[in-house]
């Protein structure tokens, strides 16, 4: 199978680094072909904008992101990075996003990965979301380390619950598009446990990696418990798209 | 009293602009004096990275963004986008973010504004944080827009409800550096609802702005609940600044 890795650290020798290394080392002894997309080297711009669009406006008058965005995806004028964004994320059979957890959430250049990369048409659009999402099929893993050790993200932890933090992310961007999302691989505090316990979280890493094809993923739920309920009295036009 | 509002939209006729503009008018009639930083405008940097630190390395051989951020703060050499967008935050009274929801979160260069801003020492740092939070005194409010109607958005709609999607910004941007946090302006769907719609958006965004500096703020459970039972087992250095 074939997996990209979206990695997100400026520091070679930093344990996210570790984690993403490890990650293409296991992959690869199983037979997979990995694809590392190493944002800060390649010096991804975290911004979306204009420029991310080289031919005619749909709107020259008033600018939205969002539309522009899928009128360049159609007519094959988006930005060459985000085109070879899309092409390496277009054949991988998995994603996994390794990232420290900054504010509770992603590095900007991550989000902003997301922001550039997944256009109307080629991520989302209209009815094609959740279960019908464009990328169904392929599944998706949150791998990230914290500065705080586990305790502080329990249910009754100062931080509150880890699966509440990244909720937005899994359900509104990996759910939303359509990917099995996994449990996600949580490095508590790596600064805090010595070597003796980055060891042990790289073997747990290890566990989530050799699964990444064959663990149940994460529940959601599916469409039709909300076209039977809620859907149906707001059934909307695609979303961002039509942003303002 | 004196308003901070960082503003992440491109186009001067988006709804977003209008919201920005009505809070600009609105806090001005009633006395206040209002800062705008407008981040597509001004070019923020979305991304942290070495560039944000003009003087020698903490650790020349692994770079850390936290403790390099806290170290240039405490020096006085981070770069002056970042020293310039302090200083405003450090004068205002009252922080407004005003942005289109993308994916569930920030845009990405609003994201990085808190990445880059939000330093060691000015922002948190040690036990500074949530109750004891550097910016206790100040409140916050979020002003957003989404693409879908509000119907999505309640606690059985296809989104998940708005308040568990924002908790990672309430809580762990907002609350963890001790704003007092406002219930939410959500502006949903303004292209869904024409001008009378959006007219009703602008009336009600009006009494959360009037009501900045006195509504009461959302519950958050005081440092406090988790010293007696939680907390204690597992007090922890600075979070982020120790990241990895």
């Amino acid at each position: 199978m074939r997996v990209l890795i979206v990695y997100a650290h400026h520091e070679p020798k930093s344990f996210n680094a570790a984690l993403k290394d490890h990650a293409v080392a296991r992959l690869e002894a199983a037979g997979h072909s990995v694809v590392v997309s190493d944002l800060y080297a390649q010096g991804f711009e975290a911004s979306a904008g204009p420029e991310d669009f080289t031919g005619d406006r749909a709107d020259p008058a008033h600018f939205k992101y969002g539309p522009e965005g899928g009128r360049a995806w159609e007519t094959g004028t988006l930005s060459d990075d985000i085109v070879a964004e899309q092409a390496k994320l277009a054949q991988a059979d998995a994603l996994i996003l390794q990232f420290p957890m900054w504010w509770f959430s992603l590095p900007a250049v991550l989000k902003g990965w997301i922001d550039r990369v997944f256009t109307v048409g080629f991520a989302y659009g209209g009815p094609a979301w959740y279960d019908n999402g464009k990328f169904r099929g392929k599944r998706a893993m949150l791998s990230l380390t914290t500065g705080s050790p586990a305790p502080s993200f329990s249910g009754r932890g100062l931080h509150g619950d880890m699966e509440r933090i990244l909720w937005p992310i899994h359900n509104g961007v990996l759910r939303f598009c359509g990917f099995d999302v996994l449990p996600p691989f949580v490095g508590y505090g790596p600064t805090l446990v010595g070597d003796e316990g980055r060891a042990a979280m790289l073997d747990a890493h290890g566990r989530h990696i050799d699964g990444l094809f064959t663990d149940p993923p994460l529940f959601f739920h599916p469409l039709a418990d909300f076209e039977a309920r809620v859907l149906k009295p707001d059934v909307v036009p695609a979303t961002s798209g039509q942003h303002d």
